[in-house]
């Protein structure tokens, strides 16, 4: 039987910082080679990708999964009471940066997956999609192994994501989509001049205001079925002018939507940009728009899937987990496109924080999940 | 005579700077000193001041001067085409900083002074207050000389400060008043949090806006008798946070007012604190209030000081000048407190830009003008 736990240390010590493979796909590499897994390393623009498949290439039954190896960076080492990378368990818990998000979600699906195609070889394939790429800008990770695979004539029938996607209690949430995600950058421009004369200058400030207080105050929208309300919020207004006197030229703002699957990135950006047009038109100034849109809302609907998921995790838990659809992007919105998918994995609640850790029953019981995971699909 | 063009020019040679002496005081006191002044330096936290009396202290027919000596920054020296310092005149144009504010006003009235108790010696007093501090803090110029005067039991009648007041011809505008000035700085405290879960944060940015957006959009007044309507700018919103899925905790907005004499700086204070707290408890956040009254509006209502500085303007130029008052503030705020003033000078369009510059002929007319003021008031 393959230790999910000693897995998962050994891919602690790896210190694979984005964009840093760090050792840890070699690892996984390595193990799942000696299982019989077929490995192509997929290196693109800097980054490590590991696409790996057991069983018949284009199989009708091809179980993916996809994870990632990368984690954020360590932040104030000094903050951690534990060494970030050196996995060390006290009381039953395990410390370092990745133990939740998630290499222990990797180690706990690699494990799975070796030891069931050995047990009781399936008729079909799995397969796993590992990028060292989604902690940093992602341009190079899920979507480099994506279109590896569309290259390549591989297919994955469904696709679990392991990220971590429970609260606080081990089986509480699977998500079966993900909101989008999108930032809008705006430049108000007006004319510089002296506070004492403002009817000579053309201030960008109120404009501003006028435009951030209007964007604010906007119900988008009140959730759809499996979805909250869509979000809008306004992250930043600087302007850089220290001189009371002056009536400055120009101010810039920020704002991120997150945004669920009754609106669209492009029909957002029309409306942010009609908006950012009345507001110039009023205001008698210029206000310049950019808008960077980091993934569409999704939504795999709740079918044989996510029940065949739901019914794994409640047998080994005891717990029915909720199908959710919060939180905030994953590598789910790229995967989309190519299968249903949906995402389960454990409890997230110390991700990209000091002394990140996970309950060293909560891998064991992972790999229980996924293992039984495997065992229905394949039955 | 007194040649007020050679004076002027021997004035900017003196590089004085806020808040460098540089000479100019120096060179006045000596001048005023052999016309039979009495002089008294008054200098006080690091700048320059002297008051100068020809006649009887605490006479009941005092006409008090006051003008400043410093300027302001160079700015960028490349930029000029003539060298800031050297008062050189080209095509009956004497070029250099503080040709218009204000060495050549303190240089003709000078020159007038000398002149004019030399030649026809009143019955009464004439006083010169001249300060090194008045494009600085001014915490310690006409500030510290009034204090001086206070002390030494010497007053001014009324006083005629010399200030550029004319915006594109000679004699065209006298000022009998200035706006008050005040500048409030506004620090909203939120809680942060993550941009895809805004309800678990408490968002600045929102309120911040709200509360810009309804001070630029409230009309303070529509003026009075003699004075333009109050007016707000907002002068800076800043908030530092680049990161677009982190709300920030925190962010400053600053504005500056500028009021009539419906207004007043307490009232002002009052009105704002509210407009603060208002939107605090509507936002559910905290916004402090800091408040800097730079000064309060005043007038010296027509009458008696004003005919007689409009009528000399009047007869030596053939312009009958506006009464205003417009603009930022100047010395006279201080001295309103100590007598009737009103204010005088020549065309302030090339004040604090690069190539300041003064037509020659204007230095003559304006000695002109002040001789023919000190005339008819000891008349």
């Amino acid at each position: 039987m393959t230790d999910p736990v000693q897995l998962t240390a050994d891919l602690i010590r790896c210190p694979s910082v984005t964009p840093e493979e760090g050792g840890a796909l070699v690892r996984l590499e390595a193990l799942l080679s000696d299982a019989g897994f077929d490995c192509t390393r997929v290196d693109r623009g800097g980054v490590s990708n590991l696409f790996a498949r057991w069983g018949e290439k284009g199989h009708a039954r091809s179980f993916g999964f996809n994870g990632h190896t990368d984690v954020v960076p360590v932040g104030d080492e000094a903050a951690w009471t534990m060494p970030p990378f050196g996995a060390a368990i006290r009381d039953g818990v395990m410390y370092g940066r990745g133990t939740t998000d998630m290499k222990s979600g990797v180690a706990a699906f690699a494990a799975a997956a070796v030891d069931f195609v050995r047990d009781t070889p399936p008729d079909g394939a799995v397969i796993l999609t590992l990028t060292g790429d989604e902690e940093g800008d992602a341009l190079h990770g899920t979507t480099a192994l994506l279109d590896y695979m569309d290259g390549a004539d591989e297919r994955m029938s469904v696709c679990l994501v392991g990220e971590p996607t429970c609260p606080n209690t081990m089986g509480e949430m699977m998500k079966i989509g993900r909101r989008g995600s999108m930032t809008a950058w705006f430049t108000v421009t007006g004319v510089q001049g002296h506070s004492a004369y403002p009817h000579r200058a053309k201030n960008p400030l109120p404009a501003m205001a006028r435009l951030m207080h209007d964007l604010a105050s906007h119900e988008l929208d009140q959730g759809s079925d499996h979805f909250d309300a869509s979000t809008l919020a306004v992250v930043n207004i600087d302007t850089g002018n220290t001189a009371t006197n002056v009536i400055p030229a120009q101010c810039s703002g920020t704002i991120n939507i997150r945004f669920n699957d009754l609106q669209s990135g492009a029909e957002l950006s029309t409306w942010l940009r009609a908006k950012a047009q009345s507001v110039a038109d009023a205001c008698d100034v210029e206000v310049a728009v950019r808008i960077k849109i980091s993934g569409e809302s999704f939504l795999t609907p709740p079918g044989p899937l996510s029940d065949l998921v739901g019914k794994a995790v409640e047998d080994e838990t005891g717990v029915a987990p909720e199908m959710s659809t919060t939180g905030g992007t994953s590598d789910a919105r790229f995967v989309k496109s190519h299968c249903p998918v949906v995402e389960f994995g454990l409890v997230g609640r110390t991700m990209h924080q000091v002394d990140e850790c996970v309950e060293v029953a909560q891998i064991e019981q992972l790999k229980a999940i996924y293992t039984r995971i495997l065992r229905d699909y394949f039955a």
